[in-house]
């Protein structure tokens, strides 16, 4: 096979064969393949695009390129995964997987740490001071048989493949392709070993897909690449315009998570949580159990109220080191120097919360990171205490600052306020979810 | 500026400012931008293309990487170029240029060897023992000046990020660019310093454009380019479905140039040399001089007749150390050791003489080089002795095979076999021309 032939057709727009793909992914991982010629055609896919078949089998190449896990054998039984394409203050996964493992469904995940506006789910769980993050690859299996959940970085060498072209990716422009980014994320998941798959696809302007169209089909497409995987697939598209929840930053998002599994915490979060956790059990029930949509809601319900999935966090927590006096008493989560709040100049209506603004007046107080391996302060963030279509007085809080560095203050007061509109007519609220996509 | 910014911006099928495409060619050709981000820029500009001033922005950025020539004020008066894209016995550089020079217009060009079916211009003059292609820049302005002709490889460091990036586009797909091409053509030509350049685009099986609308893209492309640059432009499409003249291979071709400077050769290379010629003179005489088409074939027929194009080929071949002996007497020019004819089987019409088949059969004898520094057999190649359209008797002589090596004689054969149909309808001679393109 030569490489130039294959760069040829893609940049005719015509489709690559399945052999063509996997010689592709085994030269580039091997080395045998050189940066310039896989950059060329990544420009091609980017901009000829790729049909269901290129993307399933370029999923699979990628995901078969290091170890895929078999959880069910990990778990003894069906395994169930989740995954968000990733927005502000979206702490879910903190909430759903304990709910889920508490109603006798046991989960295993890897998550990542977080580039940009805040950490990742790695990063919030570091608030938890001395939540060990790196575990074994026994470790991970241990906890998950005796626990029925274990949360940790990847444990296992996951879709190098796929970490080695997102490094391309990065410096050539073509990140925003559909197919990649559909097949980058599937590749993680497949390989992760999941038998049913939930994925949360944010759309909104503090999302990566902007438009309902867009995360539409990003969501359809990784709902076929799962479905021709042999997986089962839920994907839900969810509002990612204003932040989720109030928190935005780690150690707060934590806060807000453990007040969520002791039953309160923002309406529009539990909310969403109980709708992810709700789809991850009709998974795992394979269409036997946990059919009645209103049954599963009620049984969630019951759980956050009686403890059972903040047991399951606690667990989580006790069982990979973490301090649980955090978890029991999150006041003495790490607290950051300085709180402003601010107020509404005016009584109104809230006509906006800008999701990429809030964020990136946390971002400014140190609550992400620019790139890998920069550090990240644990304590800082904001809380927003409105959500679009409120009817707010004059003088009520907007927001609220965490701040450990006065002099990065400035900046990121008037980014948060610039997030906010208030205005005099009515607005409606905005909906949590905006789609459900169901696979096969 | 940044790199994947620029990458982005023609990814998504927008213009590159002038400061972009200069920023571009400047750092790549200084080594400050990785081979992969050019890659990836050269296949989207392959697949997205480029605006009239884009091309002209990128040529004049290629040119100007490197020495960019002033011939008016080497040859002390307007400066006339001609460039051909190359084709299937085509040795017009051979006539064209003592035969313009003979009309006192002087000429001083630089040529570049060959790749594939035959050699280039600099290997075909290296039929002529002796024959230094690879002049000082000193002597090559010295021979401008005394003689009014020099023919010689690249004396000056012209357009050397066009070789750079030519190299790149070889091995990532991205060469069958209209803009890319067009460019990579006019910097050398415009780096080269003429004044006015005579464009020979040839359209055909043997040619790179296969199709007239095609051949007329790049045509028009690159005289916009010389316009925009300040170049008077004339750009012919002339026939390449079969070869030019009979001869194609290197000392055949030098052969069949010297007959033809004697007045001799074959009908059609003949009177396309007359036509370049003619444009060539065209432009050199600057709207006052050689306006009469009719009256400057009748010079350039003199010039033949009379043999002062010829005297002045001799006077190029001596002035650069040729052996003149087998300018005088071609038959001393490297001979094959053997020869074949292929008869006709029967009577007919030629219907095709396939240039791309011819050429291959030329290559298989080793009249061309697969890969740059490839050694080439000067003495071998095809003769084709009928044209499309001809009636020819059973058992007429088709073509002519010269061979050095017996055994790679059985797939020429074939190949020069399959080249020439003959049918029993008749056909109509190709036309030598099928446009001219004018410019300003």
């Amino acid at each position: 096979m030569r490489a130039v032939e294959l760069l040829a057709k893609k940049r005719d727009g015509a489709a690559l064969s399945r052999a063509e793909i996997e010689w592709f992914v085994e030269q580039y991982t091997a080395g045998a393949l050189p940066d310039y010629q896989a950059a060329a055609l990544l420009m091609a896919i980017c901009i000829r695009g790729m049909t269901r078949e290129e993307t399933v089998d370029l999923t699979l190449a990628m995901a078969h390129s290091g170890e895929v896990l078999v959880l069910h054998e990990m778990l003894g039984g069906y395994a169930v995964d989740k995954h968000s394409s990733g927005g502000v203050g979206d702490k879910t996964t903190l909430v759903v997987l304990p709910l889920v493992a508490s109603c006798g469904v046991p989960v295993a995940k890897m998550s990542g740490r977080g580039l940009g506006f805040s950490g990742g789910t790695l990063d919030k769980l570091e608030s938890i001071a001395g939540y060990d993050v790196n575990l074994s690859t026994e470790r991970f299996e241990t906890l998950a048989k005796t626990n029925g959940i274990v949360l940790s970085g990847q444990t296992h060498d996951l879709a190098p493949a796929d970490g080695q072209l997102y490094a391309l990716r990065d410096v050539t422009a073509t990140v925003p392709s559909l197919p990649l980014i559909a097949s980058s994320i599937m590749s993680k998941k497949i390989a992760a070993g999941a038998d049913g798959i939930v994925l949360d696809v944010k759309m909104g302007t503090g999302a990566f897909m902007n438009s309902l169209e867009d995360a539409r089909q990003l969501a359809q497409t990784m709902v076929d690449i799962g479905t021709d995987a042999g997986r089962d697939m839920i994907a839900v598209i969810s509002d990612m315009n204003q932040p989720l929840g109030q928190a935005v930053g780690n150690a707060l998002e934590v806060a807000e998570a453990i007040e969520t599994l002791h039953g309160g915490g923002p309406d529009d979060f539990r909310a969403h949580c109980l709708e992810i956790a709700g789809y991850m059990l009709r998974l795992a029930g394979q269409g036997a159990r946990w059919t009645d949509a209103e049954a599963v809601r009620e049984l969630l319900i019951r759980q956050l109220h009686n403890d059972a999935a903040f047991d399951k966090f606690r667990l989580l927590a006790e069982a990979q080191g973490g301090d649980v006096r955090l978890v029991d008493h999150p006041r003495r989560l790490p607290q950051a120097a300085h709180q402003e709040i601010l107020y509404a100049a005016e009584a109104g209506f809230i006509g906006q919360v800008s999701a990429l603004d809030i964020a990136n007046a946390a971002f400014e107080l140190g609550a992400g990171r620019e790139k890998k391996g920069d550090p990240i302060d644990l304590a800082v963030g904001v809380r927003v205490h409105v959500k679009v279509g409120d009817l707010i007085a004059q003088g009520a809080p907007l927001v609220t600052l965490y701040a450990n560095d006065e002099t990065r203050l400035e900046r990121s007061r008037a980014l948060a306020a610039g997030a906010i509109a208030v205005q005099d007519s009515a607005v409606d609220p905005l909906p949590l979810f905006y789609d459900v996509l169901c696979g096969p």
